[in-house]
């Protein structure tokens, strides 16, 4: 960690900053210049406190040379951690793809749905129980009974399953959950990570609306840092000034989370864009980028037309759209 | 509601849709145009699913002409809410001022700030006991400890406390705190917004660092709901690209939001300059923008020089700032 | 063009506002709903002014239905444009590979990287000679020099080539350039592109920092409306809160423009991330989300170590990455 | 200027990277870390591309200890800059106001105007002739004409006149123009910069839309080194995720830019908001919070009802916030 003080900065002030820091069981290296002197600290740097050192009235910049992040780090773990759930692997070279749709409905969509996208290639089923919605007034997921759904569908395709949690009082009701989804709402939700950590389970992060992949993988680090280390990055579009499509899909996250973190990262071209006939050409372009996986939402509900038109596909597409990926990623090898 | 479909739009298509949102109770009025159509939606549209509407493949817009926000929104509440905590008042011409320092560190330290902050004209004590940090590896708050704390001071001073949740298991701690405070990190977490709304306990809700005003009101709305509308608004800074600051404080969202609500709106310009110096004058800008109060930083620890240079302020600067805000406040009248 | 009016709107403004849009030719069709009235505006919209329309005290939101840019959409031009230059043709399944070094630095290096990529299989030849820096104390390009050494380049290699405008008045030197670049930072230098409309030359319009998609093609038609409908767009990252990469790729842009628009599409990586490392991932990612081309940073400059690790690739690694390239685009065929 | 190298830096590219800086006459100060070695450069520093110094594989990050703006920059001017117009000064406790339509319109228009806001306690005139507008299909200014009426209002009223240039090549009709205004969207159109700096004319510098400080204040720079220190800022909005205004006003950019740089900065609260009635509290807030003077925009057009409700106010608001203004001033004294 580098801390560049500025010109203003005194003697005294560079020596009790000098023993404060030695205090908490660093070694200070100082380098003075004509007109600046620069704190080059060593040692376990990861609990100073950056924030609070560089609003210090005479420190001008304060520079991690290491990343603030451990054990989500590749320099600490260089090989890709492979993710295991049941027979499905993600990561270290392999592919998987999450399917299904936005809302678990009821028995016989969730069962359809999941019966058809695994004939089209998907790996885990995907569907969504508890759901976190900008406004009160409109529905909030099946809940308790979602998740029942799920299970049944699991049962009968033997796909593993992932749906999201919004609060760690209902953990219970995910014992025989594959994966545990956290929304990009509470990327942020520190104590919900916690104890998301404390579990063995498979946890898929989503990166928030706004948030940086550092910011993302210092999340993963509530996770990792009380023993879980089954995490996987899921980037899911960030916010931006383009409103055509509904977030704007960061695809360079894919390689950047690769030279940073050892963790998997998957794709959501879905949330992302918020369209369907985008989500074809985006997902064949985040497995070009180096994806470890999709999560797709496919809809297939025959008594709604209405539903065609959203942002989920349909399963003939998924199918469709899973052989241009094996395709795509035969093409980068 | 209005929905704009497309000119690709089919007779079936529009049936479709019409007779399924009149299955919602929803009176439909439809407009043609020469090349589009219109369909008004009356009655309760509170519970349309905007987002499922507007990614039909063959609707083009979907907007609404009345706020999804009820509660909390002027149009049926225009007078100011005023919140009332003990003898203090907030909104309504009523302006309060919040100090203290960021954390509390110890019994001394929070006596000491607390009675400079009373002296300086303080009418509430802030203080930070559950800390949500970006990093797992730094301080995160005295807990249960800083609880405890906040309350001596209050005895000592006679001051209300408003100090931040970030678990809803903790709330027992939060027995005999004045106002709870939702952070940022924290404004979607709907879980935790409504828990709050059933307690009747007075609470400060923080605008998301990259959340709209019309998202920190439906934020809002999940705490009215449920039956509590001792709701303050605040201000705390946006994330922009400019980084000299450490967030942009947006203060023309206080007549915004004044405009859209009648809850109390204040501001918080530490956080948001992330800069003692540039407190004063944001402070006094946010009296000239129609606050209805303000939440500052105080610190004051002689036996730690260094966090003078911080985002705080001391108690001489606070006193000063005080009288300040009064003039501009008379000169706004 | 629909205009949703305030509940507030008395019967005198509505009338007011209708009988001063008939004044400019439009047809008013009015729509009372119980509690707001709409008006559809038809006939040529294109001309009225949506911004002081929505500024209308009792005005709540206008709406285009049709999309304000004309020459450059799809709606009246369904097929794909396909610009040609010289024997190289972009859009409507062609592919093009535009390469070379960020500026011009020299005849040695200017052939001989050019002599370079078109062994690696490149098409168009790039090269800054006019560069536009942040800072007035660094290197602005070779001006004039520049496009000379270019123009040695092209007679070389016979590669049409490509270099940025930055001011009207240098117009004159860009009479045997093939393709006229207008950079990010002049997307909404209008000026510039009315002058550049009145040429019969190609141009590249970059996407600005913080544009929108509508934004882009707002200014494509500042271009086609003088009569020049050779524009080829390019997608070069966007301004975001990530600093991991220097600016943020938006690849769902791709898709996007291809709806909206019918002109072709060129990605730029080399920009967009910043980092050599980072540019074959994301060209490819480019190549999968159906671009018509690629603008890629290439240098080789045995004589200045330093180089090797800019954004820019080597030879080598550009006659790789097209190879990889052209087998994703066959895996989305 | 700090580099701080990789932990990959090997011996021989350091001892490269030295020469090479070494070569453009700076001074290398090396500092080693345990596992980081970090270069402190001193010299003239501001001719170094940071930007292809970071670039290079091996260098972590580069910063800058002191700012890449020289004549700008409070350090080297620790005074005030005071600009005078005429009788009427800007800067060092001098306070003016600009007012004026948004666009001229016709004579009596502009005369009326000019005289009520005279009356009103306005020191400038404001109104625009050439329009920078998104559509090339809506009214884009009186142009030439828009000129000499504004001339006839400053003949009329003695008040001194300010309106924007959008290309150079019509310098001449701005003879007469006491200010020169470069529009948001012309912040970066860096030739243009260049050629008013070698004017004597008074320069009035928006920010642009996504522009951070650091950037408003190199573009200054491009003026100033050309002989040219007559420059006012201007903070006008900035683009954020907030819809309810049309750009954010960034109120803590007027002490930050006071803190980097001796140059005035006035506040345009109209086009930031979008909205007359958030003109007077965001003024109010401006004079609050530092600003030399403000920019705001009045019209009166009897025969137009409709313009009452834009983003103007009327001269008699207009009178109202300046009184309102003044005693802002005053208790902030």
């Amino acid at each position: 960690m580098i801390a560049v003080l500025k010109q203003s900065a005194t003697p005294e002030q560079i020596a009790y900053l000098t023993r404060w820091l030695e205090g908490m069981g660093l070694e200070i290296h100082t380098y003075h210049g004509n007109n600046t002197t620069v704190l080059g600290l060593t040692g376990d740097t990861g609990s100073v406190d950056m924030e609070l050192l560089g609003s210090l009235e005479f420190v001008d910049v304060v520079k991690r040379v290491s990343e603030p992040f451990k054990m989500a780090n590749r320099k600490f773990h260089p090989n890709d951690t492979i993710v295991e759930i049941g027979n499905v692997k993600i990561g270290g070279g392999h592919f998987a793809v999450i399917a299904g749709p936005c809302s678990v409905e009821s028995e016989e969509q969730i069962i359809d749905v999941a019966t058809q996208v695994k004939a089209g290639g998907a790996d885990i089923l995907r569907g969504g129980a508890f759901k976190p919605r900008t406004s009160p007034y409109v529905f909030q997921g099946l809940k308790e009974d979602g998740i029942r759904l799920l299970l049944e569908a699991k049962k009968a395709t033997s796909l593993p399953i992932i749906t999201e949690i919004m609060n760690i009082s209902t953990l219970d009701l995910f014992e025989d959950v594959d994966i545990i989804q956290v929304g990009a709402r509470n990327m942020q939700n520190y104590d919900l990570l916690k104890e998301l950590g404390k579990t063995g389970k498979c946890i898929l992060l989503k990166r928030g609306f706004s948030n940086t992949l550092q910011e993302l993988l210092m999340s993963t680090e509530y996770i990792m840092r009380e023993g879980n280390e089954n995490v996987i990055l899921c980037e899911r579009g960030i916010r931006t000034f383009e409103s055509y499509t509904r977030n704007t899909l960061d695809l360079s996250a894919v390689p950047a989370l690769h030279e940073l973190s050892h963790l998997p990262v998957v794709v959501d071209p879905s949330h992302a864009t918020g369209k369907a006939r985008m989500v074809p050409p985006m997902a064949a372009a985040a497995a070009a980028s180096g994806a470890d996986g999709l999560m797709i939402e496919v809809h297939n509900n025959p008594s709604c037309a209405l539903c065609d038109g959203a942002q989920s596909i349909t399963p003939a597409q998924f199918a469709e759209l899973n052989k241009r990926i094996q395709a795509v990623r035969k093409a980068i090898e």
